[in-house]
């Protein structure tokens, strides 16, 4: 598990709601790689002249959550919380899960007041983890400036898909050359991009939920699938698309430790046995045209709690992704150098006219070591269910 | 002509070398798309109080260059320039051209002392003008520090080129979506990007001597290649790469004002009688296979005064390009977009192997509009001919 920073903190004390709400946001981000298919949610309690009481995060599923972890944080620190306020990235849960309710436990700790930067979108919470506190006497409040609630949201945007779609925000990953080649005609491509990009790959794996790909890559490059070039606290689940069923019993993708999800179209009980027997679960989801559905592979992986999944895929299963409209985020690696003639980041089309194009909004563009990596998102991708601060 | 802004100037004094290095070539900027087949030079000169006197640049070629329009512009001023400093981005010139060497002018006016930033590279001058200064008793220098030498040989890289390898520097422009495609199977490809990059692409295209596209682009486009999203006071000379004389007499090309030059691989005299009536110049360059000789083009363009070489083709003439080493810099504009099957940047190999790619070092990448212009130079293209403030 990430360890905190040790006490003592910088200690200068909070001067504004805002500034104490980034620390929360801060915090938050420990529970990356820890806390799926739970919220990465971040808590700081404060005095009432901003001095820091107390800090969390969310831990493992059916550990504590952030506002727990932030009251025995000043528990175990000698700190008195009553009439204190509790910052918290995400409205703070009023159900019985796994763990009690949180509200329950600002409650009885005697907090004054309480600050989420945004409402949980889980339907049995939405709403009523404020409304909660607000019926024991807290002031209860959202955050409503310095774009917080779109940061804890961004962070939190697999969750925020699961809860409000059903289905894991999809994050498409590629290396490509910088004239968009992910592959020689051959299939070869370890390596286009450098160690610094290779390494930024496994920090989006360690945030995934579940990384994809596809038979095609898997015959070709025989890829593990997990994390290794970052630490993380929790391996994702390993899925492959594979309509055959054409995995080979030795791939390496079956070796490491954590749980391997194979999605065939077509019932072969040998070979299916052959992997059951390494330790893969394998999954009929067919199409009408005796591929995998993927569209149904999304919302298993739903209900299965998978929040981001990372498609590491080549171009074909990629080309299916996009064609049918799945992609919500595009993670490109461009390596300063030309391939030629290879393999295409994504095989749909052709297009009847350039109006037809995937048209996407930028995130951003930060060199990696000596390749850059381009985010863009397909335009509309969002707008019909992430709530936003300018909404 | 583009002009300077008015006097007066913002008036701070130069505090050192430097600063008025730096002012000297802001000014040298504006001889861009106005001095070619000349290099683009800036001069100040200042007096002993770091007080500037007089400023000027290179202008049209057989007219003034920068040393004589800041004289000019002090003596228009009544400024005394007896003792004063030169400060020019390049070596002052010491042979008669179509003017008057400009040494000659800063002697005569009195100039005791002269900074330069970088070594003229034409052989008849390098290092000749410093040595004429100084044999005339003026204290005459290059400015070693502040990266400004390697600036000023950037600002004329191509005229380095030409001096230097007797070809011009060749900047290849493309535009293509995130996925590499420049335009759809069927060709069309207007527009991939919005306009501030179209715009920024006339900016380099005013930088160049000559733009060239290929006979497929021509026939699919139909492209006048000249400069009009920005002003200029020359337009470039436009190249076709036409092996078997395709050109249509009726080409958009062949109207606008300025030259045409059609590098053709077989003599057709009825063909070549109707484009020349359409003001166009026809050039035999054939090689051995029946196409046009890319290297034998350079070489000619280079002997005919273009210093850069701005090529808008499509993706079979990119590819030869490219093969045959001739590029020195890629300018590549990015849409956020994806277009699937399509035509790929530059068509080249396939690669036996991934350690074959033509490898790129990069200049920038920045945001233009909507799209993302990234610039890039295939490695070890300048270190064995530009001089270098680190060599």
């Amino acid at each position: 598990m990430p360890a905190l920073p040790a006490r003592p903190l910088a200690t200068e004390p909070f001067t504004d709601d805002l500034s104490a709400m980034r620390r929360a946001l801060d915090l938050a981000h420990f529970a990356v790689g820890l806390c799926d298919p739970n919220p990465r949610v971040g808590c700081v309690i404060v005095d009432a002249n901003g001095r820091l009481l107390g800090r969390g995060h969310t831990q493992a599923a059916g550990q504590a959550h952030a506002e727990v972890m932030a009251l025995r944080d000043a528990a175990e620190h000698g700190e008195q919380v009553q009439g204190a306020t509790a910052y918290v990235t995400l409205e703070p849960c009023s159900h019985h899960g796994r763990t009690p309710p949180c509200c329950e436990a600002l409650i009885a700790a005697g907090i004054a007041r309480v600050v989420a930067a945004c409402v949980d979108p889980n339907p049995v919470v939405s709403g009523q983890g404020l409304a909660r506190l607000r019926a024991a006497g807290i002031k209860a409040e959202l955050l409503d400036s310095g774009g917080l609630g779109d940061q804890a949201r961004e962070l939190n945007i697999g969750f925020f898909s699961r809860m409000l779609r059903g289905r894991p925000y999809v994050r498409m990953k590629a290396a490509a050359s910088l004239d968009g080649r992910t592959a020689l005609p051959d299939g070869s491509s370890q390596w286009i991009t450098a160690e610094a990009a290779r390494r930024d790959g496994h920090a989006w794996r360690k945030r995934s939920g579940a990384v994809l790909t596809g038979i095609g890559t898997l015959l070709d490059d025989d890829p593990r699938l997990d994390v290794r070039l970052v630490d993380t606290a929790m391996q994702p689940l390993r899925v492959v698309i594979d309509s055959r069923l054409q995995t080979p019993p030795g791939a390496k993708l079956l070796q490491p430790p954590g749980q391997v999800l194979i999605y065939a179209a077509q019932a072969d009980e040998t070979k299916a046995a052959a992997l059951r027997q390494k330790g893969a679960e394998i999954a009929l989801l067919p199409n009408p045209d005796g591929k995998v559905d993927l569209a149904a592979v999304l919302d298993d992986l739903g209900r299965r709690g998978i929040n981001e999944l990372h498609v590491e895929a080549g171009h074909k299963l990629n080309g299916s992704f996009i064609r049918e409209g799945l992609v919500d985020e595009l993670l490109l690696y461009l390596a300063p150098k030309l391939l030629g003639l290879g393999r295409e980041i994504a095989t749909f089309g052709p297009l009847a006219s350039l109006d037809q194009a995937v048209q996407l909004d930028w995130l951003d563009h930060v060199p990696m070591g000596a390749d850059l990596r381009l985010r863009a998102r397909p335009q509309g991708r969002l707008g019909s269910w992430l709530p936003s601060d300018k909404a």
